[in-house]
């Protein structure tokens, strides 16, 4: 898998208060994984290096409007949607629902707006600008390592970018999901890697061992 | 076709100045077939008299960048997204990308975010939120007759929707295009009414003449 | 727009007995216009040519099963899908639904399985069979010019190929609609054009004139 | 989540005898966990049982060309469908892409074509069928739990649709991975429950407990 700096777009998901940060509606949830890899400052560290090099960074955050109208009767809401409504995260407005100030969008960057759902690509704009940029891979980083970032990193793989899912850059709400995702899950889909293997790919120095796995393996 | 109100969506589609307004980018080429058909005072009346019959309303302004960087590099954008480039039509946080006063979204109403595309469904929340609501019926109107609102009907005939399209309430940039598109598309994709039929649907007095057409039609 | 053969797929929609071929089904509804451009001649002729040039050829029928049980309840399918139905078309397993004589497909030719609506992306594997292949050019001609084929150009341009539409590579059931099409809808989103040109584009020696149109045109 | 058997489709992926069947190509993969769960026997019986509570059974086999051309430049395959290529599996006309006979399709059931992709939305055109049929819940089973099952499970529920997962009728190439995708995605995405509890639910008797999980969980 060959990185073209100028063929290539970080996306960084969620990374908004309510996850990111001391006080945040979901934080206490994810701040044990958060912590034991130091995510936000290597993702960080991720979107100043890859601006550097010439790729372009996507944020795309999460957001409802107040009172979660967009999700119709809430009776009738289950699972993970349903977790969104009980927590008040993300609401349109609240300083939970910023993104936060160690990864705040700089002017060059592309804010992808309307995510409701899980997969980026299901609603938003994420396709059509990557496309249009003529984009062929996508590292993928953000909140939850099993669930936002995973669908997204399959809706990807199917739609037949390159996929590198940033290991170091992703979160979850325990680290058994997070081992589960990254060692089970992403090497199906992508080539899971470190943010420094990813930055070294960028910077035209990468050498990375093929991830990627049979079925019978 | 039924049409039960609280599974009704009326979608608007770029009810924004550079359209609608004196001033406005694409206004003077639209404008001739506004006035022919009153489509603001119709689509006006619509969208409040729905809300009172207890429809959802929801508005898909379509909105870029000042540079417009969501589209790549320019020298390969044709067709009619150059033709949006050419005429430095909706960007955002200009008065032209603005929702005119006249279309003025209610506060229970929902404004769909993202659109950068043509088909509202392929950049947008839109089918997502539809879901969510359990919508069954769309009825749409906007600009232009036979591109953005011809997609957006497409697509939503072809995701099972009942899709009612509002022949006074869109607007071509030419007498023969709105005839075409209305006379010879439209049917294949939905049923096309005037508001006025369609709202005596919506409150229940509904009698529609069946303009589906065969094939051999 | 620059044409390369290795990244060119030349897709062809519904060119089965029923709308080809005398005794078919929907053939005398689209005879007309088929005779006036000999569009069965030029697309054989494109579909040969293109394969010597190297490019893909990919085939797109649409099929049902006998009953079109994929349609549910009969009573609430209205607008193309209705026609379909009441010319009993297209049904899996009859001599209708195969792909005529003139336009059987080659041994490396692709045939997309799971047509059942308009827009080819929308119901079969063609867009990832597309990215697969690393195919930018789509080149689209068949059934009906104002119905599949508009519904498949206007998906292509969304999702940001570069689209060529064969003018007379296509047919609709009157001559109206087949000008209307191509004239006031095509240019939006594709450079339209004749087999002849879209050859000399694949061979190299193309001069094309820019017939995209700006909103204001 | 209320279960209406008239709007409820079972979708049964991929058992084909390559996955399923004593020398299919990856058989010896699936064998510990399909035998730990007996999610074969479950399988046939959860479809039977379906089919006489009249709730639509659909299967979705994946299938390659000889060859594998739809897959473009092998070189640069990587991740799941590399694997799929280097086992020789799903290649169409053999016995090993055969659905195997215990699960064989009845007359009344649908067999969606194209499946190339791991999520079978995104390849066929099971979408179109389950809204033609107006289906409001869709039960998943098949192979493998965390690969093309969950996939379906993870774009059904974006699409809206109330997904319940058949963990009995499910299979991954080890205990672990079946443990970790079911306890831990599944409940996101889905009402995960064995196929006793979902027959209970299509036959009126149903008491499910809540196994939706907050992102705080």
């Amino acid at each position: 898998m060959d990185v073209d700096p100028a063929k290539t777009a970080v996306v960084l998901i969620e990374y908004q208060n309510d996850f990111t940060t001391d006080g945040g509606a979901l934080h206490d949830a994810v701040k044990g994984v958060m912590d034991d890899s130091k995510m936000l400052a290597n993702s960080r560290r991720m979107a100043d290096e890859a601006r550097k090099a010439g790729a372009t960074v996507i944020h795309a955050p999460i957001t409802f409007a107040p009172g979660y109208g967009e999700l119709g009767n809430h009776d009738k809401v289950y699972g993970i949607l349903k977790g969104v409504i009980d927590s008040t995260a993300f609401v349109k407005g609240t300083w939970g629902a910023e993104i936060c100030d160690e990864m705040a969008p700089a002017e060059s960057d592309i804010v992808v707006e309307g995510k409701r759902g899980l997969d980026t690509f299901a609603t938003t704009n994420l396709d059509f600008i990557l496309r249009s940029r003529e984009i062929e891979t996508v590292m993928l980083g953000g909140f939850l390592t099993n669930c936002c970032v995973e669908s997204t990193m399959r809706s990807a793989y199917e739609k037949g970018y390159d996929v590198i899912t940033l290991t170091d850059c992703t979160a979850a709400t325990s680290a058994e999901e997070q081992q589960a995702a990254t060692s089970q899950d992403y090497p199906m889909f992508s080539q899971p890697m470190t943010s420094d293997e990813a930055l070294g790919m960028l910077k035209g120095s990468g050498e990375v061992v093929d991830a990627s796995r049979a079925y019978s393996g």
